[in-house]
């Protein structure tokens, strides 16, 4: 009996998930036709933390970045998605975001509800090689697909470069290579006009 | 100029692979709403791949299973979906798959490119404890949602309950638990006229 418990209380969490692959985020998929949900989102995360392992400034743990990574939005089943550049939205953010975490985690089982609790704080607290390392990948991502669809989203939201450099201000923690990478589309995409170049004196 | 070269070719797979977003499965995700696609899929199965590991008959390594579940269905990019009850597609999936893997996988750096195929062929020949575990996840999860959906997928379709069994004639070789709550869902579908019984004489 105990044991049928358990598994309705993962398969509860299975089913409760899966609300993620209707939360949509800002980015637009690599052929811009449409934005990107998060579930897809968080399978993307995963196939790179496998692929630029390499790329990592310290050694990491891919038993924990991988699924740090595929539940790192699932707060966002009760909080939303606050687009990488809304300030008003970002105050509101932790609070919103904690208590989600409370009821969405709080379905599973006690040891596997605090495992991804635990992994879920540690992704937030940007702290661990594996935490840096993930982060890397949630901020490289949508500028991996950005750059792929044309600029689409940094030219709807009007995005100036010095949003992007604050927002990645420990991406180069994560990884020196894949941010330095990444200026080089940034800089292509000012060239282009698809971002707002505001940090030229 | 060797790195930057490796670098490109694992950002242009990153790219490519976007496209899962856009191949859709007959399963309804769970609120019955719009079909599933195929990276929303496999984000599902990696994400129960940890939280069900426990009722794996055999022990798994998941830094097999999870890359394994994650690539599983990139062959879909040039072969296209084929619903698990199309005999006739079957015939010629094979081929239409291997083909892709050839190109798809041919993307990324030699090793990295020949690891994620030899994984594809591991979860396709059906054999080691981690596919057995894998293809159980990739079995179970849109009866998961089918169940959830109240069974809209298999009245679509008319399914017949000897499909379902046939179908999943090795899941009980990944875990024999979950085969036999999947077997309580099916029944209960059943019941409900969802499912066509042609199995009771």
């Amino acid at each position: 009996m105990e044991c049928m418990e358990r598994l309705k209380q993962q398969m509860d969490f299975i089913i409760e998930v899966d609300k993620v692959k209707n939360i949509f985020r800002q980015t637009y998929l690599a052929d811009g036709k449409r934005k990107e949900n998060d579930a897809e989102h968080s399978w993307h995360l995963a196939l790179m933390a496998v692929l630029l392992k390499e790329y990592s400034n310290q050694d990491v743990d891919l038993a924990k970045v991988i699924p740090m990574v595929l539940i790192h939005d699932l707060v966002e089943i009760d909080a939303g998605d606050t687009y990488a550049y809304d300030d008003a939205g970002a105050d509101t953010k932790n609070e919103r975001e904690k208590k989600a975490a409370e009821r969405v985690f709080g379905l599973l089982p006690g040891d596997q509800g605090q495992e991804f609790k635990a992994l879920w704080e540690e992704f937030e607290a940007y702290e661990t090689p594996e935490a840096k390392f993930a982060r890397m990948l949630d901020n490289s991502q949508p500028l991996f697909l950005n750059d792929a669809s044309g600029g689409k989203s940094w030219k709807e939201h009007q995005v100036k470069k010095s949003q992007i450099y604050k927002r990645n201000s420990k991406t180069g923690e994560g990884s020196r290579e894949i941010w330095e990478y990444m200026q080089t589309l940034v800089e292509k995409h000012v060239q282009l006009g698809n971002i707002i170049d505001d940090m030229t004196e």
